[in-house]
């Protein structure tokens, strides 16, 4: 059955392969009037870009985005928007064995076993962290509608091994910060301690983990339909589809576990005028709607799965438990790239729900941009 | 706009309030020829029903269910089958103010800013607890269908505040002890101090939180359908729309953040010629597909909203910040009663995967029931 | 798989069968703040109710609607509206034997294979014209929704056999006559004659067809979506839902094949200061989107398929050729009793698609009602 | 809101402009394992491809499709697959005052009111009948898949103008003469006066519509879902998405009306020990789903609304009433090249109901194929 699509007033189609033709992007949905060029997606894609510092892969894709449908005189139509980035730098060759010996960790089994061997296996095919690209298309659109109504999404590391962010940061931290280190994390001290640890395991042909915090800014009260498209399930849905994905918590999270009612409730008060809460344990979500707090939401990455050291596997062909080395070109942290794509999918599902309670308008007046 | 339904092949709509007439489910998608009847939903009812033992709400409900639609001659026809449960014990005044003077941690300033003050406030109405009697009477369909193929489902308290279950549990004590204690845990000894946990909290009144394990045996390896359908984005969409949770991990979890890729990676191996992983920090599920091995979920509930200690809110009325002491029946910890619920939540969206990739014949013969 | 839900924004999900406990609809997306009582339901209900005249069956079902959930204090309350009715006059006796011998021109046949046999036969089961009670609350609702903005639905009986509504009614006559005569047509003289047919064929045992013509006057310019959520084609597929139809069109439908494009084309001009067409061939539906004309559609209902007359089937058991003579009771023409289905059914797609566009608000306040 | 997505196990995703830089067609859901070349969908495309007779537009376009995404190695491997064809011959000038003087009979007013003016007009753009590529190219995919049950879909044209197919034609002529005339009629001699006719209006400045009707040969019993995904609904939305249809039957169509039960049921017969009915006034569909006679429907084609001839419009600029005279490259029929088209989406959506019936595996084996 298909799976592609994911939206209901804003639809996402997602294709493409990480060595075929091209990745792509299409968004089905978007109010006519919105100014879109190609460089208001290409500045998200450079975001989570690879080839560039010693920590990532030295797989070089230009990632150069083409909107091929959609647009037209610098406008969105209404009409769907697809968008495409070709693949160029493919090295197949290492691939070849994966349908024989599946690599730990990775989905060569499981989807050899789904689609009975027809599954594209070249670098991952369907199942590579390269879909993401099109997630960061889809989302650089998503930003540019909740732009419209103010909102505004972040990302940053806030793990990486046992080096944690342990204190708040601000979001003008946030927003220095993040993009200027190759880790993406918003404290400069521990972004080095960071990239230390990733070298560190790279060089024993390992790989490490870690955690992203996402966080949406005045974001209005009401998004989210209860019962099952509640702002928080959607999120998560759409947070697990990003490969490498092991855990999603909003606000306190897992720690509301150990907590009781009278900490773990957000009590009300008026700041401003308006109606705020003097904790955030809830992450900006209650019933499933936004109650106009920050959401904050942290998704756990598991560390990447190709690595250089010898691995037990199965040689599927003779049923016979075989030894396995890695070889190709990874990220030995999937995290620092994971920042765009967190920011990508949380500003995406927020923009389907501003459209699903008609926050932002049908078609948008030049004035409004 | 609309929200009350979900998933694909077997579609879950849901509807009924806390003090309305009654709550009701209809699954549509059910293949014809599945024996069912009041008693098989029933059984699982039972073990949410509210109101037996000292650590549960007062309120007494027989929930009873009927089957009005769907079923004929005590097999499914292939026609929706509409599940209702009336509500019978219902004292609605406590209710009256919520939607002047919101609760801290509940829904109803969201709900009402939402829905513009025209929600049903009567024990959360759209938002309450009680409307998972319905995802229960989803899943005892759900479990039924999954029977057919072999997939069993379980569910355990294994964590109540601090009390934690740290060691691996049997599935054989699983099966025999979680609905034999009040708090729904695998474990006596640990059952019995989170008993006292939950009585000591509720009587500071105050309320507790925990973590429920979901746990899926002998499912097939090749559920879920990438990108955006897979398999543990499904579940956590589900488990999200549990009211309460606050966090959902598949396997490693959060843990994974600080392994290295050495150790989170599952190694293949053959036992009884079958292939296996020798760990599962994946929880059973490999590029959204399963492989195989258990499917593990962990969901964080946080603390019952409702405790009867002073705490601050607004009154919506006069935009003044107030005190609030909440009256009304109330589980001091909500996690037991969720047990059934995660059960229900995982049996549903295997039911409708297993559905999605036609391991479920359209009709189903008598011989295979 | 399922089917028993339609709609995007406002979304129907319909449930129950003919002879079981009750037909239900429940209506989910509907803004919250809509002033609804059960008598709102009622008045289209009776519209379609049977047994009240000489051409229609003698089952006497009261059909008295009841709102189980969705409406607090007479406001929609923005979770899912439940609505039924209980099956009472029910006499199964006569349905025993069709899923042995299929009777001409009903389902028996193809539900039966479908459905392996496990299909409630009695009354049609999932197949009879009454779960159209359904189509009717939900109409009933979608009409409340479209007189928010100020659209209005209409439909009349314009054939019935060889008896035709030749010239153009006005809406006048159509809103004073059509369900002041029991065959639903605006002329009076006509409707005589429609009604004596339908006498004629009766006491041949036979039954006959007919037209309904369904009209929405005042409807916005730009509903609908295209490409695949055409005004037009979501109109069409409800349409085609309601059983015994076999042909759908718009404007001058079937005409067109043999009109030229100068006779075809309805020419643009400005009347009281708005841009109409001249001619209505399109029937008011351009590229699949509404262009402010009266939207027509006819719709042809085949011959009541249950008729005294002797046919010929097959014996399913023993897969011999034999006669067969129905009993049962039944209308010898489902066309008088299909025109508020036509009207519930377009006001509902019209009020979805008025969702999707965002011209009705998500919250209802009571000035605008 | 979004549309241009549509079937439920196959989901067919649209895009491109008649002017943009490509028409495209994504197939989602479609089972790995099928063999699938270009050239497949190729001998789809020529049919419909415009430019190579005396009755049709001199534009040009190879519609040379590239598969970009979902096959590897000649077969499809599970994942979404993106086909393409990119526009070529482009002459947008005469459409830059299409959205000033609105041109009747085609979308450029509901477009415009719709968007807000930020529809792409070129060609028609998004509402050009350019799109049907797509449509042909997801139809190519479809008969493939359809091909593996023993499905053969067909269309003929079987009206322009007054001239009619009156008779039965056998699907023999079907096959053998329907691509061997331009006009795709599968009587010569009518196929010939057919080409007169369009030849005539053509030269007076103006076009003429037609019938096609659309045949589904050894369709299984049992496809379609009750109650609202029933077959004829959904086959009926499907061709009402083709620009240009007004009106759509099933086997007698609109002539039920005037006839009686006793003529319009299909009885029962054995032949070959196969359960028949020995006419088809049902058109191969009963209560929604195929009863295994041939599937028949016929859609009304209104005649090209660009037409040399002077006709009258409103400037919406200045608000006046103006002639309009229209340049550009047109068909004067748009039935020949409609056949094709009529035929796609006749078999994308009986492949569809064959997935959600479970009669085309998730994984299609070499030597099924």
């Amino acid at each position: 059955m298909n799976g592609n699509s994911i939206g209901k007033a804003l639809v996402f189609t997602c294709f493409g392969e990480s060595h075929g033709a091209l990745i792509g992007a299409i968004i089905d949905g978007c109010p006519a009037g919105l100014p879109l060029k190609e460089e208001d997606i290409q500045i998200e894609l450079n975001k989570r870009r690879p080839g560039f510092t010693e920590i990532s892969t030295p797989r070089r894709e230009e990632d150069r985005v083409e909107i091929v449908s959609g647009v037209y005189k610098g406008y969105t139509t209404g009409a769907p928007i697809c968008m495409i980035v070709r693949n160029r730098d493919v090295k197949s060759k290492p691939y070849e064995t994966v349908m024989v010996k599946p690599r730990p960790g990775h989905a060569d089994y499981t989807a050899k076993i789904k689609y009975g061997g027809y599954n594209d296996p070249r670098g991952g095919g369907r199942f590579s962290g390269r879909i993401t690209a099109a997630y960061v298309m889809a989302g650089a659109i998503a930003k540019k509608l909740l732009s419209l109504i103010g909102v505004e999404v972040l990302a940053h590391t806030v793990q990486v091994g046992n080096i944690r962010v342990e204190n708040e940061v601000s979001y003008e931290d946030i927003r220095r910060n993040v993009y200027s280190n190759p880790v993406r994390c918003a404290v400069p001290e521990l972004a080095e301690k960071m990239m230390e640890e990733i070298l560190r395991v790279s060089k024993e042909g390992d790989s490490v983990g870690g955690v992203v915090e996402g966080i949406a800014l005045n974001v209005p009260v009401g998004l989210g339909e209860p019962v099952f498209d509640s702002l928080d399930s959607d999120i998560a849905k759409m947070l697990f589809n990003i490969p490498a994905v092991r855990g999603v918590e909003f606000g306190a999270g897992f720690r509301v576990a150990s907590m009781k009612g009278s900490e773990a409730n957000d009590q009300y008060a008026i700041r401003g005028g308006r109606v705020v809460t003097t904790t955030n344990n809830a992450g900006g979500i209650l019933g499933g709607i936004s109650n106009g707090m920050p959401i904050k939401v942290r998704v756990a990455f598991k560390p990447t799965p190709s690595i250089a050291k010898k691995q037990r596997t199965v040689n599927l062909e003779i049923m016979r438990e075989e030894d396995i080395e890695i070889a190709g070109r990874h990220d030995p942290c999937i995290v620092p790239r994971a920042v765009p794509v967190v920011e990508a999918c949380l500003a995406f599902v927020l923009a389907d729900h501003a459209l699903r309670s008609n926050l932002i308008p049908g078609v948008i007046k030049s004035d409004e941009t």
